[in-house]
């Protein structure tokens, strides 16, 4: 059931978000309602809130992010909180430390929040073993994208009113996308279900255990479904593997007006970002009336304030 | 006329800043004089103010810049701002989004102000199309850099009363220059002879017809001047060209005590930075007596905060 | 003599922090107590103070630094202070500016502190003397590395009471590091007897001078020692040198359990960081229960805040 009252029977049990696999339904949707009460400080003027004041955020990213990492520091400081970027390069990883080097030093600074990307799956999760601030996973490798997942729920929602029912499509490289694994988990947790289309050779081997049909025809996976979620191709996280010519992964993967006729009417498409134009997307359906793509990165702000407030009311004495 | 009376008369009609020839001569006397007021600030003991507190600027470097970018940040924040730096180099345009792709999503995220370098000449109009919060132009190509020829224009008041009836040169690679491209606009509106000095490789086609006088001597071209502004040899811009050896260079058109002697006596020097010394600008000239050239910093975040402030009272709501 | 009485009779005297070498006795007691009294700081939820607001902090950073860079940059902000990070890789330097020309630019901002790393031993002092504002020096070459022997002294003092009468060995790369030297200065000035122990080809001529016991004996510099300081081992600054293989460099000097073992029972480990372990030191020493590693991180925050907040006290009207 989705729904705000459900929020209020659900404190969040969690010192860390490191993946939607450790949250319930319940605080899936109790994430998501506190975001929905977020968006409109974003709107207005004066934006500044109170409730992070005094708190250190730490924004530790290994790899590359405009938006993500924006995101996270927009999100930070209109809630107040002290905001520190730290990226790899001018980090001390290229002096040989550790990646648990580096998380020991960070947390005897006494942050209260790290927020971290990592290319390598797990990453976080053994960083988060070695602090005793609240760490954020803001995606580590193939494995977990979970601000992601909640702030494309609560763009669906918006427009679906629930997401209990709806047929939604992962299309793409699913294989290296930690994108699509927090999202199957998120929407077959919210009672959507899930297919994923895309080209075998990008389709992990056991995929159909998530609980997800799989299909490899963009037309007949498409065929009505309510959300359309392309992702993005990380052609550079593709080394080794078989991939298909840009113009070959168009015609048959990349989504068109043709294609996306296939699903309901009233289908919607998203994206993450940033979008490969001409590859996975047309330019035609990304800028279209049925596209979400920028209203996913207004949820992205709101939602990094949710779980950043979230996170802060377990700090101690907090 | 140049005075503060003027600007009460004319309130600000631009939702952007993106070029001084967007800006009628009492516009650029209204930001001047508002800078002016601004200048004071800086150097107090407690320089923060709270005119946009809880505004979010974002300050978009696709080229890497110390003096402008910290400019603005530093203005940004003595405004009471919450400043957000991104660099191209940390940035999704290496992940191949394109420019439009990243100022639609940053928007999304509702900055207020957006602060942007590119290295193309018309980039920034572009980028102002697409998005609903303010576009500072902070230098594109060798298009426009506005913000700069405000401060020289403030630097020049400050010092001479008035600009309407000086002379000034603007001397060296002028074809590679937007601060030439923007002083010239500014100075010619506020009154001011404008002359162009440098050789003619590096001089731009039918830059007569911007209303200025053209050498290729510097001795002619600085004879009675009451202004010499030097530019930076933007080696890095001219590929292909023609350019001349810097010992060569510095021969014929870098300022030294001797050719400076050719213009007035109480003449005053300026650069835009970063300096080469020894190429554009003997460094005995540029650490003398007549030197504007550390003010002009000085004066630089003053017009930035005024610029900022301006643009902020055009907010909705606000 | 080390008391907190002992600060209330030592107004600082200086504008700039460039060097222990500057300071007396009395000098770095006081700071020391400062620090002590701002540990309480960070470990509260709500970390912010107001003594810096309205004032400006600009790290300039021409070496990458972690964790010395957020440690200023954390100090500074829990203080109230807008703080600016400027690193090489995105600044002027590039582009042929010397550093006096990027001191006085940012000088003419108006900057209150500026703090400078650079690779070059004088560059800070070179620095100081052309900006208005104070400037703390955040490791210049092989020079001197005020803060980090400030905390190193700290640290010490928490856990044995005092340092009069210590004995204290620093290990390693004596010859490459501001570490040592600032460590030396500080010790000497507060009553131990400092030694120090590495391979002679990473040994400074005339090292006795400064007042150490040399040796070249792991073993047999320990015996006896209360506080072992592990040096990095800094191969980026060995160009040239006879430098061990890192095998045979772990071997003779890199600390583990069995070499501690000849120190007094109770003596405690440390290390500046970042780690290079397996090289300097056995990760089984760096993580046991003698490692004050971590901590000195903790203390690297408390004694900067006391820096900075010295340093503010000196602002005209402050």
């Amino acid at each position: 059931m989705i729904s705000s009252e459900t929020s209020a029977r659900a404190p969040f049990a969690h010192k860390h978000l490191l993946g939607i696999e450790d949250l319930a339904p319940d605080e899936i949707v109790a994430l998501i309602d506190r975001a929905e009460a977020q968006i409109e400080v974003s709107r207005q003027v004066e934006k500044k809130r109170t409730v992070l004041r005094g708190r250190t955020q730490i924004n530790l990213f290994f790899e590359a992010s405009t938006r993500t990492q924006s995101s996270f520091e927009i999100a930070g400081k209109r809630l107040g909180a002290d905001v520190m970027n730290m990226s790899v390069a001018s980090s001390s990883v290229k002096k040989g430390e550790t990646l648990i080097d580096t998380a020991t030093t960070l947390n005897a600074m006494h942050p209260d929040i790290l927020v971290v990307r990592h290319h390598a799956a797990g990453a976080v999760h053994l960083l988060a073993r070695k602090v005793s601030c609240s760490v954020v996973n803001a995606g580590d490798g193939a494995h977990e994208h979970p601000t992601q997942a909640l702030l494309d729920a609560l763009t669906i929602r918006r427009h679906k009113g629930t997401i209990r029912g709806l047929t939604v499509a992962i299309c793409g490289d699913v294989a290296h996308s930690r994108v699509a694994r927090s999202n199957i988990i998120a929407l077959n947790a919210l009672g959507a279900r899930v297919r994923v289309i895309g080209p075998s050779t990008l389709m992990p081997r056991g995929i159909e255990r998530m609980g997800v049909d799989v299909f490899t025809d963009m037309r007949r996976g498409l065929a009505d479904c309510d959300i359309v979620m392309m992702l993005r191709l990380q052609r550079e996280r593709m080394a080794g593997a078989f991939v298909p010519s840009v113009r070959e992964y168009f015609h048959f993967w990349g989504l068109d007006q043709e294609k996306l006729g296939h699903a309901k009417p009233d289908a919607l498409v998203m994206h993450p970002g940033p979008m490969n134009r001409g590859v996975e997307i047309d330019p035609e359906v990304a800028d279209g009336p049925q596209s979400l793509i920028a209203e996913q990165v207004e949820m992205g702000v709101a939602v990094r304030m949710a779980v950043l407030e979230t996170l802060a009311e377990h700090l101690p004495n907090a």
